[in-house]
């Protein structure tokens, strides 16, 4: 067994018993600053203002949204009545409409809630969802890392690293552990466009770790493709659907094609919770569409004209066929499609 | 035969007989401001700095240099001697490695220096590059304009406007004509990371003329794409090698890759002067690696944390049989390939 662990030195998300304290990812690199949350409202509006970002990271913020918006609403046994937390459970539901992490979690709160009816026991689902990720990813780095062959190149894309989960990361952790384990040389992340995970968090994240990146702009991943440099793109998912089309951070898509057509492979790292056996394919994927200003405006400085118009949506859909390999924590599976995936999900 | 005037509003290069005047297109769209360049040296650093930018445009700024440094070596009658401004000549050749339009203008400027030797001479010869060029721009635009059929949709990338060229454009101006002619509905364009100049030129030049466009992210091109909202993907080119291999941007490669996955058509616009049947094909063009310090900052502020590290290629090549048409004054080359290129070039 590989100890993983100089190469994991980053949390984004830490419950401390009376709050959620959340690394601002807003301001990353320039300020590592943590948000306290009290309150179910102040974990929504984390979420929705992109303070804590990453499907699994965002799923186990909401499920300490549950544990926060309990107590308030807790007897003094601690006790809670499900209606009685029905609107922030809505609330929480409705921060991001993508990521289907979100979903899950809020159901397994739920479950817990209408079964135990507890802050404690909800305290301890909430726990129980953080601790499972970190030792999924853990299990996904190794199971991602097999595929990897020695010497290889790596790209990835957006932050899919501690700073979306709950440690290790899922895609990074991939990377994580086919670095510790000496398969991969040479490690490619893109910027990520219009808000920069790349440039700020990936490229934080594995300085951090002391392991060696180079940053490309998005449009420079065909020339980088075409080089011969890169064996693998390795990317995250905000939603898997039954047939193992993947919604992920816009640009995903363009790198499944690119991928195919320079013979690289393609690999989606997630857990298990981001499979919707209930979504039947990508085009049932609700794919948000954020505030054009994002586009519009760089680092705080306008860049654009008055008066331009913007398309922003920030996911996209690569189809299963252009994907060589699903990895989530319970194992791996090659060229993904319905039968596949009904095998290991139903 | 359409007048395309109404959408033909810009122009950045502007001889005054005495010095060049430039639009500087570092603080577009903030600031509208001219730089006198009165030497070869202050034109060299404006292409060096990409206060001017765009192959034509590049080409026309340096044809200028060339006299204004015959200028101060002259002699009472106006004339000059080559070797007299060889040092000159050479700066101006090394301001940008890709763009080919740069050496064709300097050995234009050249055979005229060794003909006729004469300051006036030079000007008339710089005069008529500029003019020449928004011919053929009006020309392009009427040649591409026709392949596209009624209510189509359009991606371009970077900025290939009257800010790339004496006016009108070659990519751009084939949307202008487009768009005049009546058969361009929908308009979208890149922001072209790492210096927009997609959201802070195109989107710009295409406001100044009324005509309605929207900014995408580069990454968002795959999701665009496979909307089916774009028949045809347009760019310029820095440099046509012999096969019809196109150098261009860098994001031009992704996008042709994509739009051969989609169905979407791939034109590549651009002057014959362009055209470099000196290159065989586009592993023989230079690709120009500009600081990475592009990517790590915006607009004075640093985006990522300190040691990071980039790559920042600026062009890459397109392969001719992705490209479904090489547009140039002098006329439409399809399905472009080294026997075409030669009947069209040689």
């Amino acid at each position: 067994m590989i100890d993983y662990s100089r190469y994991d030195r980053v949390r984004a998300v830490r419950w401390e018993g009376d709050a959620l304290h959340l690394l601002d990812q807003r301001r990353l690199p320039l300020e590592e600053v943590m948000i306290r949350c009290e309150d179910a409202q102040a974990v929504v509006a984390a979420i929705a203002n992109l303070t804590v970002r990453g499907a699994p990271a965002i799923g186990i913020a909401a499920a300490y949204g549950v544990v926060l918006a309990a107590r308030t609403k807790a007897d003094a046994f601690g006790r809670v009545n499900a209606d009685a937390i029905a609107g922030e459970l809505a609330t929480l539901r409705a921060s991001r409409p993508t990521a289907v992490n979100l979903f899950w979690a809020l159901n397994r709160m739920g479950e817990v809630l209408r079964a135990a009816g507890s802050v404690a026991a909800l305290e301890s689902a909430a726990i129980a969802i953080e601790r499972e990720d970190l030792s999924a990813n853990r299990r996904m780095g190794s199971l991602g890392a097999a595929l990897i062959a020695p010497d290889s190149g790596v790209l990835t894309h957006c932050n899919t690293g501690s700073l979306a989960t709950a440690g290790f990361g899922t895609a990074l952790g991939v990377i994580r552990a086919g670095v510790a384990e000496g398969r991969i040389s040479r490690v490619f992340h893109t910027e990520t466009r219009p808000w920069l995970q790349g440039t700020r968090l990936t490229a934080w994240e594995l300085l951090k770790d002391g392991i060696e990146a180079h940053l490309i702009a998005d449009s420079a991943a065909a020339h980088l493709l075409a080089s011969g440099k890169v064996q693998w793109v390795i990317v995250g998912a905000d939603r898997i659907a039954a047939n193992g089309d993947t919604a992920n951070k816009i640009g995903t898509l363009q790198l499944a094609v690119l991928a195919r057509h320079f013979g690289v492979r393609f690999m989606v790292v997630a857990p298990r919770s981001t499979v919707d056996m209930g979504t039947a394919s990508g085009a049932d994927i609700p794919i948000e569409l954020r505030d054009p200003a994002e586009m519009l405006n760089f680092a705080g400085t306008r860049v654009a004209a008055e008066g331009v118009q913007a398309l922003n949506p920030v996911f996209d859909v690569a189809p299963a066929e252009l994907i060589d390999a699903i990895v989530t924590e319970l194992g791996t599976i090659t060229a993904p499609d319905r039968d596949r995936m009904a095998a290991s999900f139903a």
